[in-house]
This record gives C-alpha cells, sequence and structure tokens, in this order.
C-alpha cells in the first residue's frame, strides 16, 4: 500500500498534486494549514501515528508573496521541517520528497542551474533555510535509512497562484480594466504551468530518485513575453506596462533548470506557455479574489 | 561595556576559554548545562533577557564520544541554536563565535583543509549540522546585522577531555598500570592543546573577523606521536600497544588546518605535543576519575 502524507496540500502548488498522485496509486492524506498546525510538535506526532504514511511528500513552507524571502518564519519551518522528516522516518516512512528552491543556487552564473554543478549558495534567509533543510533530509536519509528527493522549484504559475506575484497580478489587473504594470521584464526565466509542476512532484515520489532535481521545463521566456501574453490572453493588451516598476535589485538576468534529470525519471511538461496562461485566464475569470 | 555569556561553559573547551576571556575586558557570563537548558525556549529567552550580552560564545552542543557522529541530538542543537542566535540578535547583542568542527570538510582531499578552498562535505550527521547551522548563522548575521565568526576545532587534547578519547585513555590506563591499546597510529592529525584553543576563541570573540576560521595549530603530528609522547611522560612507555585496536572505517590518512586566517588575528600556540601532554599528564595525576 503506498500511502502518501502531502503537506501544504492547499497550497498553490499541493493542491494540484492531489489527482496526480491518486491516478499514480497513491492513497493520498492531504494536510491543509488548517487540517495541522505542522509547527506544532505534538500536531506532528498525531497526525504521522494517525496517517502512517509510506511516503511524505512535504511542501508546506511560510510564503507570502514578497515577505517569505527574509522571513525568520523560514527558521520555524526549517525546525519543524526536520522533527517531521525524523517522526516520518520513526513511524516506518520509507520515501521523502520535499520543496526546494531555485534560490539554492547561486545565481551569479550563466543562469542554466545544473543541479551538482552550479554552485549552492543562496542569497536569502529563504534560499538558505531551505538549503539546510536539504543538507539535513540528505544526512538524515544515510543514517536512518529512508529513501528522498528535493524538487528545486522554478517559476511555477497557474490556478491559485498567490496575489502580487507576476502572473496573477496582470491578469487581475486586465481583467478589472486598470493598467497592469511591470519590471521591463527582459530577465529570462524558467516558468512552469502549476499544474505541470505537481505532477513532476508525483512522478518524483512515485520514483526511486534520490537527491536534488530541478522542477521546470527548460524553455527560456522572458517575463516581458509571459505578461505580453497573458495581457493579450486577458483582451487588453494595450493595459500592459512594461518598464513601469523597477525591476528588484539581486535579480538575474536568466535563471533557467538543466532538466536532463526531470526527464530521465519520465517528465515531459503538458502545456506551454500559451497554452498554460490561457488556462490560466479562463481559471481566474470564474475565481472570486483572495481565493487563495 | 563587552559582556560575553559562553555556552558550554562547564565543557571542555568552554571553561579553558573563561580566563582568556577576563583577561582580554570581557564581563563573563559562564553557562553550563545546569545553570540553563539551552534547549529550553523560555530558558534562553530568561537567560538573555538577565545578561543582556553584547556577545556571545557559543560553544554547547551534544559530543559524548563515540555518540555525538550520529545522534538525532544534533538536529535539537541546531534548531536550539538557531533560536538562540535570533534571540542574542534581538536583544542587541552585536557578535557571536560558534564552534563547528573539522568534520564538515570533505576529508577526501590531501588533508589540508582550507576554510574557502576545501569542499564542505560533512560525511557525519554532526558535521551535517554543525555545516547548516553554519549556513544559518551567516545568513541570519547578513538580516539581522550582526557580526559573526565560526571556529573549526581540529584535534584539542588536555585537561578535562572527556574520557573515552585517545589522550586520556592513553594517560589512564598507564597511570593505572594498565596496556593502553590504540590503533596503528599512522594518520596525521592537527592536535591542539585545549588551551591554545580557547585561548583561540577568545582572541576570535574580541576581534571583528567574519566567516569560518580553523582552530588547530597546523603543526602535523602522528596519533602514534601522540600516544608515544603522553605514554613516555606518564612513566610506562611499554604499556602501550600500537596496532591493538582496528582502525575506525572513514578515518582519514591525515587531517591538518590551514591556519594562516588564525595566525593573522594574532593567535600562535603556546604549547607544543611535548609541553601539552605533559601539563596534560601532570593534571590527570591529580585528578579523580570521571571530572568531567
Amino acid at each position: 500500500m503506498k500511502r502518501v502524507l502531502v503537506t501544504g496540500a492547499t497550497g498553490f502548488i499541493g493542491r494540484h498534486t492531489l489527482p496526480h498522485l491518486a491516478a499514480a496509486g497513491f492513497e493520498v492524506h492531504p494536510i491543509g494549514s488548517r487540517d495541522a498546525d505542522l509547527l506544532n510538535g505534538q500536531a506532528r506526532q498525531d497526525l504521522l501515528a494517525r496517517v502512517k504514511p509510506s511516503h511524505l511528500l512535504h511542501l508546506a513552507w511560510h510564503v507570502p508573496p514578497g515577505k517569505y524571502w527574509t522571513s525568520l518564519k523560514n527558521v520555524r519551518w526549517l525546525q519543524a521541517s526536520m522533527d517531521l522528516i525524523i517522526a516520518f522516518a520513526n513511524q516506518g516512512g520509507k520515501r521523502i520528497v520535499s520543496a526546494g528552491t531555485c534560490a539554492e543556487y547561486s545565481w551569479e552564473g550563466d543562469g542554466l542551474c545544473r543541479e551538482e554543478e552550479t554552485p549552492i549558495a543562496p542569497a536569502s534567509l529563504y534560499g538558505t533555510s531551505k538549503d539546510a533543510l536539504r543538507r539535513m533530509q540528505e544526512s538524515l536519509a544515510r543514517q536512518l535509512g529512508f529513501s528522498q528527493a528535493w524538487g528545486r522549484i522554478f517559476f511555477p504559475y497557474g490556478p491559485y497562484e498567490p496575489e502580487g506575484r507576476l502572473v496573477p497580478s496582470v491578469i487581475r489587473s486586465i481583467l478589472a480594466g486598470e493598467p497592469a504594470k511591470c519590471s521591463h521584464g527582459r530577465q529570462i526565466r524558467d516558468f512552469i504551468y502549476v499544474d505541470d509542476a505537481a505532477r513532476a512532484f508525483a512522478i518524483l515520489v512515485d520514483s526511486a530518485y534520490e537527491g536534488p532535481i530541478n522542477i521546470g521545463t527548460g524553455i527560456p521566456v522572458t517575463i516581458a513575453e509571459v505578461a505580453q501574453t497573458a495581457a493579450r490572453l486577458a483582451g487588453r493588451p494595450d493595459l500592459l506596462q512594461l518598464g513601469a516598476l523597477p525591476t528588484r535589485s539581486g535579480e538575474p538576468d536568466r535563471l533557467l533548470a538543466d532538466v536532463t534529470r526531470l526527464a530521465e525519471i519520465g517528465f515531459h511538461p503538458n502545456f506551454n506557455i500559451e497554452q498554460g496562461l490561457r488556462k490560466t485566464g479562463d481559471w481566474t475569470r470564474f475565481s472570486p479574489k483572495d481565493n487563495t
């Protein structure tokens, strides 16, 4: 029996993983922030004793847009995640997949992030906390004898993305008939439709892959292209104002996932940027604000 | 006013730091495991509110000989240490020096450990936990604005070293007229007399040095030389049995500190191995067993 506990299951990526995990034959136990407070030790113990999962997909973290880079809650999530991993292993759990981030990589190089070659040099407390957890997860896996992988997420977009981030802010502004202000948008990024990212995680959980792996498409797209496509699909490309906002300091010109490993475990994206943004636009039209 | 809180102050290295810190003009607040349970959040808060230190020398950890490499208490100390660092900074603390370990380095190379060049690749949960704390301490320092250094300790020996480790076990066996069994002892190590290591930490606390720094002498000595010298000084070199024990797996042939940086902050060892072992032998003769 494959039984997976999914933390962050009401979050942006987590909620999209559930059907893919079920389709892969898992008995799925989704845990959202309202189901159990994972920062509470007793709640974690009770949860694991009740579910007795064989697999853990650990996506929960503190990620409010803009604030999560420096929030000290990263430290609490690092602490709680280590305890969760140990408790999971102690109750007989066999495999853990956790959410990492492209912010673990150094952003100083050519921008093509390779799992083993690109230096690990997170510039933020968020990236450092994730990186510390990855190192501890690997060490605990060696010692306690469980299997583990670490999915470094690039730039997911799609339904339920937290407002305030690029795609939802462009689409919602335009649907409201208001100007959509962006930076110049020449930065190249690895955008991945959230359902693809979620499916990649489901494949990863069901695989025997060990270690870090990029969750992206490997396809370079500029932020301007994403914004322009979103604006066009929302019907008012004239409302898009590229260059109206400053570029955030420390933003690299290019951030792209090497997806060799992800292809090797059998993942290929189903949605290109046009298809993904079309679905996102359709969803946004029929969903209320503050749905996250 | 320079006011330093010393954790692990009744431990092997910690107790030796106190006179050096006082001599450097610090108001010294030593905290041993019986003074405050640093794993307890309220105890940490109370301690910091009471002492209000400007400096923190964080040496406390879980290090019983033989067991600490794999103990899950490393995780609890990592967690508690992050909280201690944040609480220290939040109450106005200016500078933190914490104890790292040569076990953070990869032991696969030439054995000469250079702070910035030697790959960081701890093989144990102990080394990984220390490394994770170092990364978090550096990130928290950048964000919260305190100064920090990280002293990677090599092979300290001397009074109050926990029994079961090389030097005390050789000396005590021989003083008891019993055979002192060792491995072949051809491994080269960087032994440092504990009073020297403690003085190095005091200099480091009082400096503005940022980042990791090796705490060693840079002088290569074989384990056999150390055992032979200790046995000779204890009066019965014939009781030493080199090769009677197997070498622990994973033991590198050579582990040596590059001490360029340590010399740059003004530290040079006062004791060579003969002098250090003589003092250790004299101390052992007049101290009861289980003094740690």
